[in-house]
């Protein structure tokens, strides 16, 4: 029985971290634990943060990728200082560490309870009280029910529930000023590739779908300026709202390209963003006949022309804004192909792209690419 | 500083009423009031969800628009059978009732303290778990933050709170193949003017501005066939799925269209619907040259020739779906104009209309659909 659902309470405007105190006491959080990694508490974001929310309690150790290691150390803070919520200030990393640490504060199992890659996953109840303000942009996390984690065991898994869908955003542009060339580039892809892969996944409803073809149209002429510019602060803004179009339009599931990203990770431990973008020309292509109406519409959107081959066009961007598509210049090779084509194939991404790939048509796609 | 919200929670499918059992359970309800109108419990809705949620108490007196009175009677039924929730099957009437009954049993104060038309609204706080099925398509209320109730002073309020949105709706198609023709043009109208209005305003957003764009091409194409062919469930779908894309483009205010139908409304208490419907096309014509961007995207949604007048192609439509464009013939004349005017020129949804009008372009307006 088809369920469409839409959570999301975002504050969007420069400048909108001042307004962090109200929302936090909005949310009724009067000690909250911060979330954030090294680099940005060494461009002074903690301390900028501690200006307005005295009380604030910093975890700074988010790592690349969260752990649940990391999580049951914020928690373990969380609970020596008795905070009542949480904020997250950062990239995906910190924004899904933060809702670990949600669980992990209000529930009494362990987190691989949750795993729904696991056996019997559990379901969540209530978690702590979450807000978040996303400095890439972006994985989109800050409006999805998702949680990637490193466990302890040394898999991968996913916690995934409406619970974690974090109860306020602060999107402020201003934060990826600073955002280098090649992250802007990397999370720009991701962001554009949860739009194109929401937008055609076979359970995309007519919530999401029209948020999902405007993210679209707005990352495509934004983000070389985004990337050129880094001061443009028009093109920072479009960024980061298709970043929170993307999370939106994924809340219906992804497809091919990330059917093959996400075990490309596994090997490469690269950056999401530039993996999927190494790919999600070839998945286009793959989709095309498929799902033509749809196609069209993204052509459009991206301004592809008509008898122009999706698939150049995407890479074609990807080079202008510093990413490359080459597989082995990422760092694979043939012996890595059967793996994550068996991988990408029983993907859940698999499922709900618009045509079921093979194995093998997952291994010539990847070839390809190399 | 701008703020977007979505908080949707639904389930779209024929027969999808069938849910019922398991939704109200999910929301933790287990004795829940039911609030319908007496039209509804004579085609034996109530006997029907009896069958399939046996503990429901039913309240089946929800007048043609609801009233304080109505609520507070609905309410001692809750409390004297110890209720724990709501749910409204009906149109926007039976869903503004709940919603003020969630209100009256969880909270010590009068309706009349949270009424935003009123000296000092006081702020809501959880109301008791509701849950919507609507059967028109429709005011969009099943997914809005508004309340419109006469109170007992005879005034007509808003009490207006994301506190108000129900948790779930079901949306059953089937249960609107039995719409009159009149009523599903009037309701289909409304829903088009939510949609129309939310696009143009002065605080849409992007999240909201393609849901709206999605359902102005929708209604569109589906209104004549739901009028003309009362069993075609395609058609019915769309218009349901319009109504509720709507409801979501309501939340960022309407416009001229309704700052007049309201006023018009207070004097006719015709069918609203059907009040707006007659003054849209005009709303669109006054308002064409303040937003020319978004006109154009309405009119390709629309249908309307690049050259072609768009008040005259929306009466033109209405006229098709039986609807008069004649304030005359609704029921006014010249000695009502100067009231509507003063009061739609002081509207909050003039406030939000891509222009403001003055009370003499409202005048000049209203005299012209006399």
């Amino acid at each position: 029985m088809p369920r469409y659902y839409l959570h999301s309470n975002v504050i969007f405007e420069p400048n909108a971290l001042e307004k962090l105190p109200e929302e936090l006491a909005r949310l009724g959080i009067t000690k909250p634990l911060m979330v954030t990694d090294p680099g940005l508490a060494e461009l002074g974001m903690v301390q900028k943060c501690s200006d307005l929310v005295p009380e604030l309690v910093a975890f700074d150790s988010t790592p690349p990728n969260p752990t649940e290691l990391a999580a049951n150390q914020a928690a373990e803070l969380y609970r020596r200082h008795a905070c009542d919520g949480i904020f997250a200030l950062g990239g995906g990393s910190s924004m899904d560490l933060a809702k670990a640490v949600g669980i992990l504060v209000t529930h009494k199992c362990d987190l691989s309870d949750y795993d729904v890659t696991g056996p019997s996953p559990k379901s969540l109840g209530p978690i702590a009280p979450l807000l978040v303000i996303p400095t890439t942009a972006g994985t989109g996390t800050e409006v999805s029910v998702g949680c990637v984690l490193m466990f302890n065991d040394g898999h991968k898994g996913v916690i995934d529930s409406e619970r974690l869908i974090p109860a306020t955003v602060i999107c402020d542009p201003k934060l990826t000023l600073s955002l280098p060339a090649r992250l802007t580039a990397a999370t720009g892809m991701d962001a554009l590739s949860h739009c194109i892969e929401g937008y055609c996944s076979n359970i995309s409803n007519p919530l999401t779908e029209p948020i999902a073809l405007d993210g679209i149209r707005r990352i495509a002429a934004a983000i070389e300026r985004a990337v050129n510019e880094p001061n443009n602060l028009d093109a920072r803004s479009d960024m980061m709202m298709g970043a929170l179009q993307g999370g939106i339009a994924m809340s219906m599931e992804l497809g091919a390209a990330h059917a093959m990203s996400v075990p490309i990770g596994a090997i490469l431990h690269g950056h999401h963003g530039a993996e999927t973008a190494a790919v999600l020309g070839a998945a286009m292509r793959f989709n095309e006949g498929s799902v033509p109406e749809k196609m069209k519409d993204i052509r459009d959107a991206l301004g592809v022309p008509s008898d122009g081959c999706v698939e150049n066009w995407v890479d074609n961007l990807c080079h202008r804004i510093g990413l490359g598509t080459s597989l082995r210049a990422l760092g694979l090779d043939e012996t890595d192909i059967d793996r994550i084509a068996e991988e990408a194939a029983h993907s859940v991404f698999n499922a709900t792209n618009p045509r079921q790939g093979t194995v093998d048509e997952y291994r010539a796609i990847l070839t390809s690419k190399l």
